[in-house]
């Protein structure tokens, strides 16, 4: 009687780990700035809350396998409004982009399959990965350069006959980085020349800045049958505790295999697939004061970290997330004493070691991802502290 | 480029794959009856709707992936209130019974190992089976007996080397079967000596009649380590559309992997977390008229079917499903002229073909499964239709 070799091997969230110790740290009456996960600080628009509040059915009764046909409909005009040729009938909502990331690996790959994903990657594919038992393969980027795709040729040094898929998050949680139309062509031409998936996890869509737009793994004709996107109206409406994501593709086989998966489940939750209606009913013009206001915390932060001796940093071009290289031989140890250890004037930082991002050991062990999600005078203020908590810690450690 | 086995090979609903046929009978002008699937028309009770209408935060915000401690422990003392030993530490919410199930199957089994599952079961376990790439090894039970649980050699007789868990649902969909103590500690015995984990789907609980209980797998502490009991509000609370639900285990080293299944995708909505608490804040007390109701639709149903001329019956003791025997040949193709060919006086009547309930194949071909979640005067309506048109039927088939 053992708990199976993927229930052991699943990883604990490397994200929420280090919790408990800012739990301490806040009882004992320091005031911790959360820039460690992507939980927005934006109000959740009130179109959103309104639908809660007016949801007046009798009965709170399943809906439709894969959503109602309203929101479908809704989040195909949502990607026609950008030139992305959808309908209805291509889009599955799911609970969460979580459950779409966990339908696109099963139904692309078998156990013991593996899918090519750039590291670091969004930590909670590993646990999807265990959960349906397939292996990640890193493709090792670095933060020298931004996190760029490498040449070619090293992306297919990592195919083998056991690859099904590569997976590609654009904007990049958690580097920032927004791949150019010339990198995902890169990887187009390879998924056509090596008869692979593709999986894009599209879900920080609205946030690419200094007036650069993102391009959609949807919009290439030659690959729509082998595109499976993973969208969430999570970050995109502030509304990360709906449990309402989507996974949408042209392959018609592809989607009537989703939706066997989605049968499994029954059904998304109801209420909150009229409060996503109801967002997207707000029209695009919503987006622009959010997409700002994120741009100006993303210089905030990056003006201010990026005169720190001995750090590596790019600027991110979009999401909320930068990951950087700290003169510190472990981050974690370096996490953990900031929460444990130090305060500067009752006041730390809580930041994520990178380590968990990577799937390859020992990388990331010295780099830290800081998700800016407070504010701007918050954030200028976390930044303060963090450098005092730098410094100190550099004093004692090295 | 081809779609995963997994994703070839998962089942479609067998219980929504006719709903396109009553659409039209609809759009005809002919009113259906729906006895088919499990969607209780009982009103959601008005605490949970009133935390909908109440939801006052300004973000709507990720919860913990384990569900808010407040829920858990609501949880928790509902399970004490029937004498059963647990706390918040042995509860993790769940997305809906769904979610549970899977969860279960992940943690206990490994691709290609076996679970055992008496013969009707819930459709859904294949699609999670599927899913998570484990096989379900049927134990055949008959509508002749009510679908008791068979002597110990036969159930032993399915255990293998791969064989890791049995799973029993009690009070049973689709056959509503309540398990005796004897018949579960039969199976206890029988976990214990091949040293198997025992998932117990219990979400019919309240629905015991003729003054019975339900007895619960959490009851014997000499199994505590091997239980997981799925349990959900969806029919407890007439809330299918919430999708809450949670897995329980006494087994601490168990609670710890399925945490991290469950950190993998995050949390379970916000808002139906805070309507369930204020469900379970109501107390026992609201299941007595529920129950009551549902047992004089059990009546009506069984009184009603039991003298049709070579029908195959016995008196359901629990939750709301009947599986019968009906004098057909292939109760899909009855299903579908009820639905296409037949009216009386512009009514018909839909249930469900018995065999996607069964995993062996041919199994099940003349049953159907019955729900009876409509009110009385319509169920009893419902069957003087049922009755015309399975005459009609017979008349001309035979």
């Amino acid at each position: 009687m053992d708990i199976s070799n993927r229930g052991q091997k699943i990883q604990p969230s490397p994200i929420r780990k280090l919790k408990p110790y800012a739990d301490q740290a806040q009882e004992r009456g320091i005031h911790v700035y959360f820039i460690n996960i992507g939980q927005p600080d934006i109000p959740t628009p009130q179109p959103i809350l309104d639908a809660f509040h007016s949801f007046d059915e009798k009965v709170l009764s399943y809906g439709p396998a894969q959503g109602f046909l309203e929101l479908r409909q809704a989040i195909a005009d949502y990607f026609v409004s950008y030139n992305i040729p959808l309908d209805s009938e291509n889009v599955i909502i799911t609970l969460g982009g979580s459950e779409a990331i966990h339908f696109s690996f099963c139904v692309v790959a078998d156990p013991g399959n593996e899918i090519i994903i750039p590291e670091p990657f969004y930590t909670n594919y590993n646990g999807y990965a265990s959960y349906a038992d397939v292996k990640i393969s890193p493709l090792t980027l670095h933060v020298e350069d931004g996190f760029r795709l490498p040449p070619a040729e090293e992306i297919e040094a990592r195919i083998t006959p056991k690859t099904r898929a590569i997976l590609l998050c654009s904007p990049n949680n958690p580097t920032g980085t927004v791949y150019t139309p010339e990198e995902l062509e890169r990887v187009i031409s390879i998924v056509k020349k090596h008869d692979l998936f593709l999986i894009g996890d599209e879900v920080y869509k609205e946030f690419v800045y200094d007036g650069g737009t993102h391009k959609s793994l949807l919009e290439y004709e030659e690959v729509k049958d082998r595109v499976i996107v993973v969208d969430s109206i999570s970050k995109r409406f502030s509304s990360c505790g709906a449990r309402i994501g989507a996974v949408v593709t042209r392959n018609k086989e592809l989607y009537q295999s989703l939706l066997r998966f989605a049968q499994a489940r029954l059904c998304p939750p109801t209420v909150e697939q009229k409060a996503a209606l109801a967002a997207y009913r707000m029209g695009l013009d919503y987006f622009q004061p959010v997409k700002e206001e994120y741009e100006r915390r993303r210089d905030v932060l990056y003006e201010g970290l990026k005169d720190i001796p001995g750090i590596v940093i790019q600027k991110p071009q979009g999401a909320f997330y930068i990951i950087v290289r700290l003169p510190v031989k472990d981050a974690e140890h370096f996490v953990l004493w900031m929460l444990r250890d130090f305060h500067f004037e009752k006041e730390t930082v809580m930041v994520t070691p990178a380590q968990g991002f990577y799937c390859t050991p020992g990388k990331g062990k010295d780099e830290v991802r800081i998700a800016y999600v407070l504010k701007e005078q918050d954030l200028r203020r976390a930044i303060v502290v963090f450098k005092e908590g730098l410094n100190k810690y550099l004093s004692i450690f090295s």
